[in-house]
């Protein structure tokens, strides 16, 4: 029964460590080697987990996704503001984040796809995926926003939704330029801020 | 009279081919070597013309910008539309060339800050010096298409222009990814869309 565990608490292991390289070194700057020397698992078995590098940042990319997606989904359901306002809430909450990091690391799906776009097939699945995902949850609550009077309708939801990953990401970018979060903040405010209903 | 100008010949061969490697690679995946391997230059002399690999970025994303600020400053000069169309019509030549790329190049500057964000002050201070640049062109046509009632004035254009860099830059990360600009295309439309001015 011991060998399964080892062997899973091995995978999560590079897993967990592969994600902390991706985020400050990046695809091409992050080696399965130096990852191998950070974790105490035995150098040759990294291909007993995965197939390639390339599988390797799929399997963290998809990993990522999930968790986010989980924390966006569980805060989604237990809050009872308007829509508009858990999308704020999570952004917040996001931006938060991000700061108690100092700026450093941005979006993982934003940057690695900023650093290698479609260049890996595996991971472009991974990427897209997320992207998608997150993008659906967003313009799920843009829909709602729009059916409780809150914001405009006259662009679909779901075009706010994929307009709304874009300047998010962006404003990530800009976020990890100027080491703070003073101009993220004001992009994605007055982002929302133009989505708004015009009061009548 | 021939060294100097093949000294400027084999810097600006360097600096070629190392815009080509970046675009492609990113900043953790070129490496000084494959680039020398690629031109006519002396393997040896890299350093005459460079301090270091974070120099030579650097000097390549300036003269990325100083490309790029050019071409707007000439366009935006020539032509007699309305600050907005002049706008539009920007963005209409850039995502051109970029499918004529295939859409697997985005936006240097946006790519690369991405991927290493703070982490070279060198190349922190030319990324912000070209996002600042741009910033700046397009919030004055910004503002001039307010003045020209063309677009909502209750948020400063220069907010406007730093959302829209946002906004272009993750665009441009859809593009890559997709691999066309269907969605960046509506991303952008859209954007101006939100920031037009409501009829009355």
């Amino acid at each position: 029964m011991s060998r399964p565990r080892r062997s899973e608490h091995n995978r999560q292991a590079l897993l967990d460590e592969g994600m902390r390289q991706l985020a400050e070194h990046g695809y091409h700057g992050t080696g399965i080697k130096q990852i191998l020397d950070s974790v105490q698992v035995p150098k040759g078995s990294f291909y007993n987990y995965f197939e390639s590098k390339e599988a390797f940042v799929a399997a963290i990319l998809d990993q990522y996704t999930e968790h986010h997606v989980a924390l966006f989904d569980a805060f989604v359901e237990r809050s009872a503001q308007p829509a508009f306002q858990k999308l704020r809430a999570v952004q917040d909450y996001m931006l938060a984040q991000f700061e108690q990091a100092d700026c450093q690391r941005g979006c993982l799906v934003g940057s690695i796809a900023a650093e290698i776009g479609r260049s890996s097939p595996l991971c472009q699945t991974a990427l897209s995926r997320s992207r998608a995902a997150w993008q659906r949850r967003v313009g799920q609550l843009l829909q709602q926003a729009q059916n409780e009077g809150e914001i405009r309708r006259e662009i679909a939801a779901e075009q706010l939704a994929e307009m709304y990953w874009a300047t998010w990401e962006g404003a990530l970018i800009r976020m990890k330029l100027d080491g703070n979060t003073l101009a993220t903040r004001r992009i994605v405010e007055n982002t929302l801020q133009l989505m708004r209903a015009t009061p009548t």
